[in-house]
């Protein structure tokens, strides 16, 4: 085992347990480390690398996520057997190791993120399925969007089936920029660029303002996509917790005084994972933070119309104003996915830069979806959908929630969300996730595991249970599945949670 | 004028003219240079600041492409007045200053590129446009196109509205492989990665290898979204001038052992900007220089099929197979721009790293367009399509050719192209061609400039001329107002083409 050949780099951008991650990785590649060899104990490696333990841990939990190294209760941590690998594995020939040894610190990095996993598994057919954070198919509204397509095809097929501006089409943002006004935000089309979800508004933000090395705070834990970006791109990431009302002021105000981040990324409404939502006056005061720390804020707010209970919250945008705050959302959670129509609406100068990326990358999102979403949207579609489907998420949503009530438990901490798409549940610290995770598999249920939305590591104890694209039927069995699982490996004796890492953790 | 502070670094991998044209930016931003004021005579700032001329004159070149400055001939070169910049200017405040200073290299790198101003000049309606490369809407299959729509969300409606794989839509990518089968390459689905458009193909391909500072070989001139995005990366661009037949190998071959390059990005068929097509025993050599020094291939076929005459050419991709070439190509020019169709094929290596990444920036294509353009190739349409359309493109270059034989000056160089959509002019090197540019959008004539081709600012002689969007009578007359334009200027004195910039301009 040659990883002591390791040299860590304590002054690096680049996370020392990414550092060990990507050695390991590397040493299995090229034939270091063959497959089903073992790795050292984490407490022997650390030792050896002059690390905390926890960093090694870290290391190998990244590299179990990506299906590396698996770990065997009692026999120790091996290197997965190729086959077993969940990628296409290549062959290597003399041109694969010239190519593999020109890839870009961007793909080396992204490499690390969570949303490869996690995105995999939400599209598969596997069967009860809490993982990915949409619809299900008996909710898309496929004929009034047919009827769109084709109305917009016979009024003006030839122009939206040619190139359009790659800020999007102006139809389009205006119908945005009005919703958005009618809900408190000052926007307008100039202000708004139409995206190929909000996984590009993310992408292009982020890319638009973080160097490598720069310090990003994030909520922690947070979307899994986000985290895989600012991966991608070698931020430094800044975890500040969140309790039951999103992020914590108090360790806010201390992460921005101490990294003076390039931005601080939120969701302040029903919150991926953990589904909190920021008070009115929770939302103030970090508004009024980043503004003293002259901190922008980019506010991801995927799940706005995705409420279940209780009045609409003004956005950090409407608080603040488009200086201060880049807004992003999706069609996708609320309406479908398959569009892939998002958008992003920030200041003049910040707008200018975003569209020029987005040339970039792609000229721009399909004129022809973009004028049948215009035409959905000004008829009342959305609308109308939200009435159907919203009724049939608050039932989803009471069905998992008693579920977890009656099959989980007693110590595991979960709430009532008053929105979004799933509850994020918490285990003792010392319950092995990643073991529940594989048995649950194995008896036909999946959901996201809480480690991916952690940048480093943590959250292993944690499951997000996505409710609203599983019927009540499949919601109450997978739930029941999962509760005798955990009962099965209850920790027997008093709950080890290490006090060092309870701030970093989510509070409930 | 405060230039003179600028420190150039001669180490950076920042070009010096770049260094340059981002200082005199910065000046203009900030303040220190005021609209309306003179910039220095080139000869003087290149000596101020110990440089050779050439990089000053391609300093200026590059601000006035991007609307910076202007020259007028006699007066000297000044900064634009504001309201004259073609971008939406913004007004200052405190957080535009914050977000101003934070900007990435990326970003700030990629507004030096071309792309911006092309693709603005496209899609605008201004008079008689030779300016993008696709068809005009009367050549749009709206009709059969909207049956495909159709007829896949009565099938699988739920299916395609919903989240499918990054990497693309099985069957459209069986069909692109069985395509690319018949046509030599050995190819499979699971090679074939759909993105959003060339330009993303492009975008994904070299950010998965370029790193700042690395050597990229390319052909000059060349596709200018592919110049603003390895600007955006910091590449370090080396130009490779083209022939009649491509690029040229005797100096390929020194490029690539001198510079060691990530890749050569190459269009062997229906040259963008050119029109040139590599012979069969040019693509041989080609591939197999590449061989020797073990340089990587991206292979842009985005005119492929856009063939006008003669028998279709072996791609290099069938000549090297997928682990020396990746390969890319688009539904855009030769079907439909709108639906934001294109795709790549790389060996298994590489295509993992290239999906990871696609799904950190979009996290696919939309699945409805896929499955739409899936069902409308299987039912024929695309050669129904080109058969329809290619004809007309036959006529239109003839027009093009003939009007340029008819009013153009003996000496303005240009030949027939065998396919794709332009044919390029080259007048003489002294030839202004910016004044040539302003003076025909006022006569409500429009093109593309050469320069915008150019990594180096060069190429302001030249003029890309798009047959396939106008009508024959559009031709004719946009053709006769630049040929009688071009003769009022046509410069009296001997040539002054500069002896020492020969080898890096195109030779025809």
């Amino acid at each position: 085992m040659t990883i002591g050949a390791l040299q860590i780099d304590t002054q690096s951008a680049e996370p020392v347990y990414r550092q060990i991650a990507l050695e390991i990785r590397r040493s299995v590649l090229d034939g270091r480390l063959e497959p089903g060899s073992r790795l050292p104990a984490t407490r022997d490696l650390a030792r050896q690398l002059g690390v905390n333990r926890n960093t090694v841990v870290a290391a190998y939990d990244a590299l179990a996520t990506e299906g590396w190294i698996a770990s065997h209760t009692g026999r120790g941590t091996f290197v997965v057997e190729r086959t077993a690998i969940d990628t296409d594995e290549p062959t290597d020939t003399a041109s694969d190791e010239t190519l593999r040894a020109g890839f870009s610190r961007t793909v080396e990095c992204a490499a690390v993120g969570g949303l490869q996993s996690i995105y995999r598994l939400a599209i598969s057919d596997e069967g009860i399925s809490f993982v990915g954070s949409y619809p299900a198919g008996d909710h898309m509204p496929v004929e009034s969007f047919a009827a769109s397509l084709q109305a917009v095809l016979e009024e003006d097929g030839a122009k939206i089936l040619g190139y359009g501006p790659t800020a999007g089409d102006y139809g389009l943002r205006e119908t945005i920029a009005e919703t958005m006004r009618a809900a408190g935000s000052d926007t307008t089309p100039e202000n708004t660029l139409v995206t190929s979800g909000a996984q590009q508004a993310i992408e292009l933000v982020f890319r638009t303002f973080v160097e490598r090395g720069d310090a990003v705070v994030i909520e922690e834990p947070t979307y899994t996509g986000a985290l895989s970006v600012l991966n991608s791109l070698g931020a430094r990431i800044v975890g500040v917790p969140v309790d039951e009302q999103g992020i914590r002021p108090d360790l806010l105000e201390v992460a921005l005084e101490r990294h003076h981040p390039k931005f601080l990324y939120v969701q302040p409404t029903f919150h991926n994972p953990t589904a909190a939502e920021m008070s009115p006056a929770r939302r103030r005061e970090v508004v009024e933070i980043c503004r003293r720390h002259r901190c922008l804020i980019v506010e991801d707010d995927w799940a706005g119309d995705l409420r279940l209970e209780g009045e609409r919250l003004p956005t950090l945008h409407a608080l603040a104003g488009s200086a201060d705050v880049i807004y992003l959302s999706t069609f996708s959670k609320k309406l479908m996915p398959g569009l892939r129509v998002g958008w992003l609406v920030a200041s003049t100068t910040a707008m200018e830069r975003l569209v020029e990326l987005k040339r970039l990358q792609d000229c721009g999102t399909s004129p022809l979806i973009q004028a049948a979403l215009d035409h959905f949207l000004r008829a009342g579609g959305l609308d109308e959908h939200l009435k159907k489907t919203l009724p049939s998420y608050r039932v989803r949503r009471d069905t998992m929630f008693e579920a977890l009530r009656n099959h989980f438990p007693k110590e595991a901490v979960f709430s009532r969300p008053t929105g979004g798409l799933f509850i994020w549940v918490t285990l003792p610290a010392s319950f092995d996730g990643n073991a529940l995770f594989a048995a649950a598999r194995r008896r036909g249920v999946l959901y996201s595991r809480g480690d991916l939305f952690h940048g480093d590591g943590s959250g292993n104890n944690c499951l997000r249970l996505t409710y609203s694209a599983a019927d009540p039927t499949e919601i109450q069995d997978g739930v029941s599945v999962l509760g005798s699982l955990i009962q099965e490996r209850w920790p027997d004796g008093p709950h080890e949670g290490s006090p060092g890492t309870a701030e970093s953790m989510p509070i409930f």
